[in-house]
């Protein structure tokens, strides 16, 4: 028997961040298709993070991508972001879009250009202290793309040497985030390409060292599910980046491509007791060709309803099936919870929070996508490099 | 027994076709990182790709990509390209870069832009009525992200049309090529996505359309000279788009990342009677972090070493051993073939041809690149999109 | 707006085929487990397949497998089903167990396997004569292991051969239905590996002659529902062998490992006009771990719940949003569907039919499992090979 | 500058173990092909693995399989094999054939079945002691086939409670090998199926536990030459397990699907220091429908021609280039290795040794293979399960 009560608790409760750069033009190589009324500016992207947490009480956080969102005054920012009811959150480092970085960042065979990655770095962490981000999450583009290219063993040592010197500059209450991905940029070695190099790395690192997973991170058929109950066994998973793919790193709206894949994620998530503050849920999407903003609210909907699922498990009929053996029983409590229509659930802790229930509605109707259309006309529009 | 002179003869004649956007500047969608020296006109890069056949003598022709490659004066174009023994080669159309084609192209669900796209298509042939180019190669970036987004069925009414009324535009001795591609731009559904559809289209459209081999447009796993093979069975493969691959459409130099495979499909063409004019062999890759212009010559003796290994297979061992159930001796019989180093042959070729055995060397002895690179300064480099 | 009743009507009528040899032991290479009260003979399996109708209402059909349900007399066979509200299904050849099949059936370099393979076919037509069955079901083991083995393009040529001897000896109300499948048993080249290659040869043959899609037969990311929307589109869409897999064929219950994809190709069936007795909706598992009976139960279930949400799907709100080029409500009233907990409706359908609205528990009460263990004991119970 | 004689001579030494069922029969699910002349007892295992041996001279060890290879007296067997020229290696435990390992064996949620999964495993240690076997390779087929059937995570404290056992039981120069596995048999979790998980264990266990690679066992696409790299940084490679593959764990003959793969591996071997007696290489195939002793023969030759490319590669001038970020000089310098025909210098190799040039044609004029298909009539043939 699941307690109601509790699921509805445990889901007004929940936060899933988003990211300034979803608020943003993306495409793919072929094509970045501009959209009418994206934010120009740092401060835009939180006016727009801001209705989606107003309409779904559920994402006051907001990641920052640095360049991308450099500002003069961190502390500015951080105040604009509290007067819209958010805070700042992890910051996402960025050693891939300088001519420098053609053969890797920290990984880099030049020393000098190890030494220039390595200080942005660092200044991510000084950008850490002025806005109060607990978390940097690393993610690195470097790799190779022809064999021999360069050497990837020594590839590995340099690695490690930046990543102990992010890590010595960290303060007591930061982390440093270590995001794999299993190919692109790089199209023969990427030098993280898998949880368990991030893991290893991150075991020397220390207890503040943890590993993101990217749910379009992956080769074809991995069961990321099972990746994240090891690493909740190893007590070091320290973040999600959602999103979701048919084929490679689609960055498809999260839950849109394998809705059944996301739920037995969260299941394992919660099961594992990953459903805590430590562990870091973020988006981090492309809206290539729809709406950005209500396909952020949307991908939060969705991780809410994966959640929602996993926590109508019935916990104690699951482990009598699987201790008996009775696949067949064991799998059908599963099913149950994933079958059923949390949508009305939702909908009412939603309206218990004193928010519509249909979170997608209430943003259509508020006339934000008219606005911004309309009054966000000149400069340039935020986009990947931008 | 091979007969050696008759391989040499075979290698002498080879034709492979260079990309005149292999040329320019090309990345992912995280970054494009420019090169110097890089082509800022048509004509430059037509110069470049002079280069690449003074000293392979084997890439005479260049495909030109409209509108990338729109000029004023296409006579002049072929003219221009004649004085540097040059032809004009295959016509690529692009559809995916006006922001119209967000939704597709000829797939589109608005007539209207389906109307835009297909006059594009269609200014093509005019195109190649000006330049004499005999092909004209489609790919479609048209498909969609997410279930639902379009009707699947309906976009291939809409693709069917617009075939039908570019061939009925085709002269006599012009050709369709379609290209199938198993996903990127498109995460969920991609309109043309394996060798099957564009079979069924071409088939209905006549003895003029064919199917466009690209090595990097599959599945994992799939065997690309099984399709290679089944094509020149049923008179449907027009040409190839050579490139190599770990992962996805890496569009990385022919053969780097799996010369065995490039060997066998070169054995199934020559097996097929696929080694003629007939089948159009051209380059599609981008050069992100290599040097250009040594790369596609790279990349021509990849393809040519490869053929030359699938010339020298023993036929009438191999046959002997297939018709008895011999495995081992069969594959044996394949592998020495493979197993030979070829570079001497090649490079006698290549010296009975009046050229230097390494063309890698004698390219990097002209100066060329130190050349391009004084000289190409101001200006827009070419690249995707340019 | 959805009009309920027709969808009850349509659950109500919804007609899917289990396979006999589901009711037998299955496994891997690496073991077969038995499972207590496995039927020993074709009328036992019969039994079991009554059993699923008798619960469903929706299985009333058992496909045969030759020489696994050989009997002396097919017309009893027949009777026996009849007399349990079953009727003898498609008929479905073996050339793969016979130590002659080493290299092959049909597509074997040898004729006299090859003569061998095609009699035994054409000994399926007459088991159809006799049986009543109208659908003759060719999936061949067919293929190589290594890279020059065989002839690819000549084993198209037998198999084209021996496909025009079976289709000739067809009679007028019956259909050959060809699968095809990625890899395994043959690891290198398979000689009807995708759609393409089965939807060629059976243009060739004629209407009679249609493609069989096995969800678990292709490569890792294939979009299977585009298939099928384009082989209904073709009008060759004949057939389907459901099943689920995370890997490769892994042979899993319908629905088990991705119910979001069953719902999309249900959509596309259902769109495309395929849900009629033209298609044939089969079931092909192995229930390895797993209690057979109640498995197929469930994978008869699952393939009901996802019929019922494609046909839920509001399709006029659909195209509207289709045709405006609205990507997030497009996929919205999709994902509506889909979300929707169908169990309820299918319970009431099963009870107007006078069933039980749970069909697993109804089987579990009935004693039929206990029932079975008990009384076969002895003899050889049926599995693969048997 | 490649040192010619210290590559002989690196050559000349390189050891690979031969598995014992890999001279039984083998085959897929769908069949197992019987060959004339195979092996029914371990006994004549060994003696085709002299044979082996004896025209490679590469080839002295023999992995043993318990229970397949059981005998009452291992000290006797270690006598017949030394009398031939061998010794026996590796102890490969087999939890997987029993009907009680169902749901699996040290992960099972059983403990009455992990008991006796743990006691064979020590049994295998009891079979290390009596035949002098330094290494126990562990590879387990335990996982789940449906989500929810059983608990993720405490199958890995199973897991990892059964392994501290067996470690502990371990004499000082005895390692524990634990073999990762994608998928197969397990169709939706297999319980160690990566490198980072087995990595993980190892870790824990101590110094004498490492990791074994299996080159089939792995995703789509997957870099092994990196995890190989990476797992010697880490001090954690313990073995190979050679097979090669196009789809899945297709075991064919090592080199056979990708040679350059091959290659490329045994660069990263090289170069991270694991050309020693440390690392065990090891081959793990099945001939299924080409004859075994000249298939593991050319097995042995093909991981031969791998390893003397590797060798061949000149580290001074790849070095220079990776480090001036010369791309293409760098990959064409590994190339150049890559593209050299190999064979003569193993050819000389060889008949530097005494052996024959070409094992394979030595082997066909012995006569052993129609001795044995004379000799070998009754009895039951080794194969999967015997």
């Amino acid at each position: 028997m699941t307690d109601i009560a509790a699921v509805k608790a445990a889901l007004a409760g929940q936060r899933i961040e988003t990211p300034s750069w979803g608020y943003g033009n993306s495409g793919t190589r072929f094509k970045v298709f501009a959209q009418a009324g994206v934010p120009r500016t740092p401060w835009e992207k939180l006016d727009d993070a801001a209705k989606v947490h107003e309409f779904t009480g559920a994402a006051p956080t907001v990641a920052l991508h640095i360049p991308w969102d450099r500002v003069d005054d961190y502390a500015a920012l951080a105040s604009y972001a509290k007067e819209r009811g958010l805070k700042l959150g992890t910051i996402n480092s960025n050693t891939f879009q300088d001519d420098d970085y053609k053969l890797g960042s920290v990984c880099h065979p030049d020393a000098t250009v190890r030494r220039k990655a390595l200080d942005h770095l660092l200044e991510c962490v000084d950008i850490m202290d002025a806005t109060g981000s607990k978390d940097l999450k690393l993610w690195f583009a470097d790799g190779t793309n022809y064999p021999g290219q360069d050497d990837v063993r020594e590839r590995q040592d340099r690695l490690a040497e930046g990543l102990a010197k992010v890590y010595e500059r960290l303060g007591d209450d930061q982390r440093l985030l270590l995001e794999y991905k299993f190919f692109e940029p790089a199209f023969y070695t990427t030098d993280v390409p898998d949880w368990g190099t991030a893991y290893a790395h991150c075991l020397k690192l220390g207890d503040r060292a943890q590993v993101v997973v990217d749910t379009g991170h992956h080769a074809p058929g991995t069961n990321i599910e099972f990746i994240v109950a090891t690493l909740l066994r190893e007590g070091k998973l320290g973040a999600f980046d959602f999103n979701s793919r048919f084929y490679a790193d689609d960055d498809l709206m999260a839950g849109a491509a394998d809705p059944f894949q996301l739920f037995r994620i969260m299941y394992e998530v919660i099961r594992g007791g990953g459903f805590t503050p430590d562990v870091a849920f973020m988006l981090d999407q492309c809206h290539n060709i729809e709406a950005k903003i209500p396909a952020i609210i949307r991908s939060v909907m969705n991780v809410q309803e994966a959640t929602a699922k996993a926590l109508l498990v019935d916990r104690a009929a699951l482990t009598a099936a699987q201790r008996s053996g009775d696949v067949l029983t064991a799998n059908a409590v599963l099913m149950d919870a994933y079958n059923t229509d949390v949508r009305p659930l939702l909908g009412e802790v939603r309206e218990e929070l004193g928010l519509d229930a249909d979170p997608v509605a209430a943003y259509h109707r508020s006339g934000w996508a008219a606005k911004i259309a309309e009054e966000r006309v000149g400069g340039q529009q935020a986009g990947w490099g931008a």
